[in-house]
């Protein structure tokens, strides 16, 4: 069955890109995704498959593909929310959503697993196991959809999970995977420093927010510089200081914002500590009051060694046209909410390369001008194909 | 005629007062003070004076009295803007203007010196010398109206020159008065420091301006502390630190302005030296470019200390039931355009106590709930009066 | 009487050189004075006063002038300690005492003291009230002599007290006076900051002092900077930052030692508030321990304003060939322990200038080259005297 | 040959462990072990070998073994110098050398190698290629020995290296690897900070150095938080931080010296840029004159990764008694100057457990009480006797 799974998906690339094109000119931000939810349900309209509608919180869609045989259940996951984005790219099927765009690929994760997912059904006798089909929405915007879906027990019954992301790293052609830890885990913050405002020319009868703001950012430095195991990566960000006032006026209070990323619940766990810690300190440093909103967004990404060495094999074996290179990537900065499943569900989430063809430094992900090479929807088709049959050994 | 002068006034007191209230209630911002300047040229309509009208840089007026005898020439100030604040004090003659204030107390200024200058006029025969009576516009925002004046060349024949401010430092009845440097120089800057934006998790890709702008405020505290004679006054606020952005964005560049206060021309150079080297430093330091516009406000303001004993001996010498006490008042930390007068003419700015009856804890000049005792109006034209009279030697 | 006690002390200028000389080639060191002692006692020996030596803490004398006249009790101070200095000034006269020098001239302030004393006794007679001589120990070391003497109660009884110190902020023949706050209160601190030590290349498994303690010496800037009324003077000084280590090893733990400077008791409170405050945020912000040793030496020196106003006065009225020039000076930066003196009794502690002949860079106090001319002797002795007769009014 | 090789190695088990112990009794200081190279060259007394003394700049020797069939030229390399450490440990063989010790394990990493040397010249006959045993001097002590090996032209004529290094990380019978870069590099520095010295109550007379090597320290924490890329390791101790002084006198300079760590030689030039662009951001901003020696020790470790594949699969391969597991360790902290060999050569520098019996927590390697399981010393000799054959294809 695998081979001819292969034949008929890169038959039906040209749907692939169809739907990708379509989506891309119809983008809808995080938690509002009510007519791409509704064009996906309609595509399984009539399918020989249970579909769940509005999973989680928001309008995620389970699509379930129960196969003729035995075997272990598998999660496919695609996402489909685009971003706050007004598109710059050049392409004839450029966003009609003014400020929404899709600039992060979820256009293209959807397309190819609409059209994996009718030719699984179409072979579904001869499937072994389960497969299911996660149609999820608001991957873009903590608290994400995947956090929810996972508690709402849905995918309990699953033995392993897999999900792909496009990524311009590499030409179309080339799939990347990273074991163990891959994508940073985030923390953001909000930081309000109170103290007294005051005269300009009378420092002493007031409290000096912005000194106190400062000397934090100073302070906070060394949360990275010393207590972190420098073989572990991590990042504290003040991408915020909101201290805008009157240039004779002491401020009263300022208010910081950040982003917090790391690798592993470890070094999560020593950043909260220290910067917590760093927080009363300039309370009582300062005499000011700190009111602190401190919330992890999406924990690290964690592929699972073995399973990554799975696909990774799978992949390098398949002696495809389509899929001229497999190739070990480098742990991403970003986050992903796929890392949610992960914590409950071993599996892997690998790359699509997506450069467009002659293009030699690509705009990356969430950039206006965000491209792709369509025929990475084919590769992430086939490679996704072939990391199912492999697992469940299905030839 | 001293004591003709003294009791004219006093039966002239309501007329103060009337005046006052009706400035209060028609107050003009600094450089916009037209139906104000109005309402003094209109006052002086007939008299038998010289006046000049638009000096310098806005509606300031010079009304030249010529006494009848030989003597010195005197000038003296009173100013007429008001501020952008909007009233809260409870009185009926409230503000009718929205948003603009007189809080802090040019209309008890103008309001005396009008009666006091038609006083004078009555008994310009007797005069020894001649008084110029400045009414100044435009004292609360730079460059302020008393540079320009200066500079228009209209007051270089005086030999000294005197003014007062209501303030409620002490109950109507008291005066005032500091020998050598009274009033905090003033200087305001506006620093952009341009660094590199970038995404939050990847700090090594950008160049974050609100850590250099958070270091720079760290290390201009060292002016004051390790830079300045301790025995020297100054100051360096920062008021505004504008770095607001997203979390996870590194800000590119942020804007930070302030407030320098001293109280000697080299302490003023210290500091700009010192502030300037910091600067320089922090570009070097963190690899940012930075645009600083640092401009002098109004300088330190002097008392000459021979004219300002003999104010307070002449005052202290009165017996006169309005004036019940002349005492020492303490270095102010605002700033006053008077300072330039004081730069090219000798001559003294002393205090008139305003405390409202009954208070104990009184609004301070510039609060929206500024209020004076109207007992002051007698007791500003008395003082200014019998200085008057001491400086020409008139009995 | 007046006018023979200065004509007398005229005639005696010699002595007081030849003792001052004598006191210099001997100097002892602080609580160490005991041949000192012994010579001033000797000086007294057969004089009809009493004397009461060891007094407070060391071997400080009090010897009682008491006059044939009613009148007011009368305090004269002279301390007589020398420094840890090896004397470099080229005097035929140099420190016999490897290491010690009076580099601050107190041997100055002891001879003219004796001469004067002698001159007082034998007027006696016609002296109203009485006078105590105060020879005082130790004054360049805390605790100092004076507190301990002040604590005996033998001063108990005093109207008034009296000293100067020579300084070469004049030439002789100047004398000096500043009413109200004079010389700096002074405080000491010793501060351990204990952190956990480590391999250099392992930060996170130790917890860096050095760095705990460059932060600390950053943040106690701000307390001159923006605690400190701007019109009062402070200052807060690092003079010790032990840390010497190992390149590659992290200190477990650092010394810092500092000094800190005072006119009043408000702002003392206020910095010893906001530097304990610092500590502990440091505790907090670094998750280090801090031992904090912080005492207070000498307070601040306050002269009162009458009895100032009264000597200056008092001195300006001499028309004396020997005491030239009576002016304000500014306060001073260094302490004194005479401040415990004027925190019982009133007084005033002014100035002999001594500047040598012909000198324009003079070396101050405490500088191994430190000269005085010695026609300041008589200065001194003259101006006190004269300071004893105004105040308690004997012609 | 391969496994009879084997088999005289672990025949010749008590002899490894005999000359370890006699090495640990008599420990030299780098650069000074001039006895062991003595003991070493008679080691090799009458053996048919080429050898050549005193190479580099030290007492390295290098012993070249013909092999009597073509083949490709390896490096074997053993280090034999001691740490000025005094001994804790609890052996019978305790050093004899006061002050010195083996506490890094060199005793055991030339006593395996001379008996593994010993043996394949007994093999030489059978021997493809050429073997150059490397007793290398003075790795502890910067420049180190290997760096002037190398340039001495000697290796000239490697295909491969290899090394290893016994580490209580694991129990005897464990070997690890690492593929790319394993050891941190080093670069240690120097900083005065000269600035002018003076009285702690006025530091506006002088310029405190201590100040400006605080914000210094803060300052230098951005390089290791915003400056590197948080997937690379690097680290910036400031070891040192010389400024005791006194506590009232502002010192004049204070002198500063650290440790700084990297994984990659990008992350070294990343650091050296921004180190350089502070110290000269400081001067400018204090007005202090910096004077920097900044020089690097050991460059990163980089273990060839198709050569370390081919040691890992080789051993992994082994199916021996004494060799229990082959397993992946993590990078590690230290420097190590083997990493100049591998600057020229392709090679790989593995691990040795050497836990003692029983032992949970094993003192590390520069501890006093430092022990090794002396069974490590036969895990050695295997380990590079496979590697070697396995490399020259040897069966």
């Amino acid at each position: 069955m695998r081979n001819e799974l292969l034949e008929m998906l890169a038959s039906r690339k040209d749907e692939m890109i169809e739907i990708r094109r379509f989506l891309h000119e119809n983008p809808e931000l995080s938690f509002k995704e009510e007519n791409t939810a509704q064009y996906i349900a309609d595509f399984y309209e009539g399918k020989d498959v249970e579909m769940e509608r509005n999973v989680g919180n928001g309008y995620g869609i389970i699509v379930t593909i129960k196969g003729g045989k035995p075997g272990k259940t598998i999660g496919l996951r695609a996402d489909f929310d685009a971003l706050p984005i007004t598109e710059e790219a050049d392409v004839p099927f450029k966003s009609k959503n003014d400020g929404v765009m899709h600039a992060c690929g979820h256009d293209a994760h959807t397309a190819y697993m609409l059209i994996l997912a009718d030719c699984l059904i179409r072979f579904k006798d001869s499937i072994k196991g389960t497969i299911k089909i996660i149609h999820q929405h608001a991957e873009e915007m903590p608290p994400g959809g995947a956090k929810s879906i996972v508690e709402s027990g849905i995918l309990n019954d699953l033995d392993a999970i897999f999900g792909t992301h496009v990524l311009p790293l590499a030409p179309a052609g080339v799939v990347g995977y990273h074991s163990g830890y891959s994508f940073n885990g985030r923390t953001h913050f909000k930081l309000v420093i109170q103290g007294i405002g005051g005269h300009g020319s009378s420092p002493h009868m007031a409290n000096d927010s912005i000194v106190a703001g400062s000397y934090f950012v100073t302070a906070v430095q060394t949360i990275v510089s010393r207590r972190l195991n420098p073989f572990e990566s991590g990042v504290v960000t003040i991408g915020s200081f909101d201290g805008k006032g009157t240039f004779n006026v002491i401020r009263d209070s300022v208010e910081l914002e950040g982003d917090i990323r790391y690798m592993s619940d470890e070094t999560s766990q020593t950043i909260e500590k220290e910067f917590k810690r760093i927080v009363r300190g300039i309370e009582e440093e300062f005499g000011v009051k700190c009111e602190l909103d401190y919330a992890a967004d999406y924990p690290p990404l964690y592929n699972d060694p073995e399973i990554t060495g799975m696909v990774a094999e799978s992949l390098q074996s398949m002696n495809d046209k389509d899929i001229k290179e497999v190739r070990e990537f480098p742990k991403l900065s970003p986050s992903e909410d796929f890392a949610y499943y992960l914590e409950k569900i071993p599996g892997c989430f690998f790359y699509i390369g997506c450069t467009p063809k002659g293009v030699e430094e690509p705009y990356f992900n969430h950039h206006p001008k965000f491209d792709i090479n369509e025929d990475a929807l084919l590769v992430a088709a086939k490679s996704v194909a072939q990391v199912v049959c492999s697992y469940n050994e299905i030839d």
